[in-house]
């Protein structure tokens, strides 16, 4: 093996080649099931100064129907928001954007195009984010927005669809839940005529507190000293309750149970009386106050800090850290190989041996892009993680792991490409799996993949012995690898498993030729 | 909670309720790919005395077409043959007989129905056992027939469709692995014409090679001391070059050398000059050379002593010690337990109430079978399995670890029981999953689920407090719960999750009353 077979020294050299100053500009946009938001930053020296911010509420969470499918007029209403974002986008390179979808694009129905349609208003591809992921990253920004301290913080976000709550230290999160209640689905099951009786607020706070029930116990035995609100629900009932005089900063537990009372005297959303409740947020308040008191109830929080940080600035500092050496992926990749107790020598191997053949692929393949040797290298890390499971079908248990498990860093779509790699890496080549890829990536996710499978196939005899690097030519669709004279003569073994892999890979329309 | 809240009590009580005498007659059937083979024994105060062996030359392998369909005239001659058998057994109780089937019937597609077919023929239950747990099994017949020692064995046995490689020591095997490849299938592939040239023996050599090739290290590296093999392939083996004077005991790799070139040397099967050979193996003898070549070839094997032990010994061996304090399945999910990092009181606590209210249900759901106070409790120990992959869909998680683990000592249709179950414990009832199980099971099976889920349900809150143990009154498919006057009107989250359950009770059928 020669040289750049580390994946450092490989996305090193393409981050050289790509890179242009020590200041970018880049831009992260959250579509939330109540609202989409956008900030635009300036990164220098590790710095980040929020240079723009735009926010609408959409309301994506009221267009999910029964099918869950969008209604076509929320949907047209969020596609043209997405355009106004995307006139401000205009000449950004797509490293420098981000945007992620949450609690009601995780809901949509595969055969729904809205997420393609809304790529293409926006200009820029949307990552959907577990419930999990979105808790880590909230706390990224809200954490990125506080004090540095070491004190152990709660940190709280009511969002349209989902609540996320984090407990963590510094920038690192130990606990993450994301609980499947929020302001705009809590406000259509309890309060959707638009009357907020007693009996309303009591069932939709014992809903809420149902939700929190089976992590109580976690979240109280965690000792966190400071309760923070992110997120528009709760900075606007702290804007209410201190514009009443009840609370002088932030939320107390008495400002909240009066906020509570003062909704049931009203009796319906139309007539609450609040001088700093805007109208936009009127209609999901009563919602989100039911959310707020199951959470300051079950938690027994007496008191709450509110932080203008959430998850778009959790995206911002994230990308600073993107194809850095501290790349979040990079710990959670190592995390999981220490969990599933994977043979670390032998997929070391593998991912030296895939990115040796990576790089003599990456012109003529035009597999230049950050993060497919990070994938690879990904893969080849995590390629026998589902023998833990049962070594017979591992490559089927891996892939359901990788696709499944909760992987702080990545997107859905990351981890469904991830996925599939591992489940091709041998026997037969998954040409549907492929397909099921979108679009953009699957041309590309095929070629990583069979990278991957010759560098399993050259490592089959988990030998440490060192392996002949062979020389790869490409034409078209077909490959012709070139070992040194004599070297297959002399190891019939690698020479029949190289003929059957001709067979699996000419399912695919590959053409595999060597000598 | 009151009396027999362990599982260990439960069965006792169960087991002496059903107990006879102190000497029992059981009988193990394997349903091989190459042979079907019954044994007899008395068991005495666990001693083995065998009484009876029966043996059919059956190759179902031969039968299986390319749709994994049975072929109907080899599926005649297979029931004939137990029909045979099942005479034999007329009058044994069920939990006196276990039957296997490996390899072949591991492949056959769902919609074929000789396994039921098979059952109907026999009369007792056949269980499909994954590659892995065959090799456990035969490890624990060829250990039971050796004398005691501490030596570390090499154990290989060549099946029909499959070949099983262990290392262990005394009874306790440290690693088992089942490759695709047998006397009948190497067969099939390189000697279907009859004829048996030096490159045909060549390719099976090499085919062979490549099986054991990913864990050839593992094995070398196990430094074994003593090879034994089994199988009736082998001891032909054994027969023939001991026959012809070229080893004195058990086959050495010298005379196996010289067996290869006096099969190369006759040219075709029907040639073969071995009096020792029987005309029942002589079709599928090349194939078994082959294998066994490679297997000495590949671990760098110079002497292998023979056992007449195999699968179906283990089996009873095993039949020894279900249900009594050494069931290999209570350390098997033990085991599970701490590789997943299950939170283990918790599970405890879930698993008391489960089997305190199974207590009160036994006699009037019906559910005095040994096994199920077992399926129960394992299940809520597994119940939470899922969570290291992600607590979002957790119970998807489990019951996918659960299907598909390699669990020493379960059958495939106990782990889909048990999968079933964990799966089943929260959220939607998942009326299809239980219709997909053997029917003999599904209606107990779905009242299990039922216990496991009110377990769950009472310690949602994960306090360490104990819980009201409710009366349980049942009337067809109405359950009434009596919790003591006052409870419920003060744990009001309870009562609403009590509402829920009887919501999605109701999808199965049944009527949940509680006060």
């Amino acid at each position: 093996m020669q040289e750049r077979t580390t994946v450092k020294e490989t996305v090193q050299a393409l981050v050289k080649s790509t890179e242009s100053a020590s200041t970018r500009t880049v831009a992260a946009v959250d579509l939330g099931s109540n609202s989409f938001h956008m900030v635009v930053a300036r990164i220098t020296d590790g710095h980040v100064q929020i240079t723009d911010r735009l926010k609408e509420m959409v309301r994506l969470g009221e267009g999910l129907t029964e099918e869950r499918l969008l209604k076509p007029e929320v949907a047209e209403r969020a596609l043209a928001c997405l355009e106004r974002f995307g006139q401000r986008l205009r000449g950004f390179a797509p490293e420098d954007v981000r945007a992620v979808g949450t609690n009601t694009l995780r809901q949509l129905a595969p055969n729904d195009d809205f997420i393609q349609r809304a790529e293409a208003a926006l200009g820029y591809g949307i990552d959907v984010i577990a419930g999990r992921e979105e808790a880590r990253l909230i706390y990224l920004g809200v954490a990125y927005g506080l004090a540095a301290g070491g004190e152990r913080r709660l940190v709280v976000d009511i969002g349209g669809g989902s609540t996320e709550m984090i407990v963590g230290r510094a920038f690192l999160p130990s606990l993450r839940e994301s609980l499947h209640m929020g302001c705009v689905s809590m406000t259509q099951r309890y309060f959707a005529d638009g009357r907020i009786t007693a009996k309303a607020m009591q069932r939709a706070e014992l809903a809420g507190a149902l939700e929190v029930r089976p992590v109580r116990e976690l979240f109280r035995r965690a000792r966190w000293e400071r309760a923070v609100g992110s997120s528009g629900t709760i900075r606007a009932i702290a804007s209410v309750v201190q514009a009443e005089g009840w609370c002088e900063d932030g939320i107390s537990a008495e400002s909240l149970a009066r906020l509570r009372t003062a909704l049931i005297d009203a009796g319906k959303v139309s007539a609450l009386p609040f001088k700093a409740l805007s109208e936009e947020r009127r209609p999901v308040f009563a919602g989100g106050v039911a959310v707020l008191c199951s959470v300051f109830n079950s938690l027994g929080i007496a008191q709450m800090q509110v932080s203008d940080y959430a998850l778009r600035e959790g995206l911002l500092y994230e990308m600073m850290g993107r194809h850095q050496p501290g790349d979040v992926r990079e710990r959670t990749i190592a995390t999981l190989c220490r969990q599933f107790h994977v043979d670390q020598e032998h997929a070391r191997r593998v991912e030296a041996t895939a990115l040796s053949l990576y790089h003599q692929l990456v012109k003529p393949w035009s597999l230049d892009n950050l993060d497919y040797p990070l994938m690879l290298a990904w893969a080849a890390r995590l390629h026998e993680i589902g023998v833990m499971v049962a070594h017979s079908q591992y490559q089927k248990h891996g892939a359901y792991l990788v696709r499944n498990a909760d992987l702080p860093g990545f997107t859905r779509q990351e981890q469904a490409l991830l996925a599939t790699l591992v489940l091709g890496h041998r026997r037969k080549f998954p040409i549907q799996e492929f397909a099921a890829l979108p679009q953009g990536v699957q041309s590309a996710a095929r070629r990583l993949c069979v990278i991957l499978r010759l560098a399993v196939l050259l490592h089959r005899g988990r030998s440490v012995d060192s392996k002949p690097n062979p020389l790869i030519q490409v034409e078209g669709e077909t490959l012709t690898l070139s070992f040194p004279t004599g070297w297959l003569v002399s190891h019939p073994l690698t020479q029949l498993e190289l003929e059957q892999e001709a067979e699996r890979l000419a399912a695919s329309g590959m053409v595999l030729r060597f000598g």
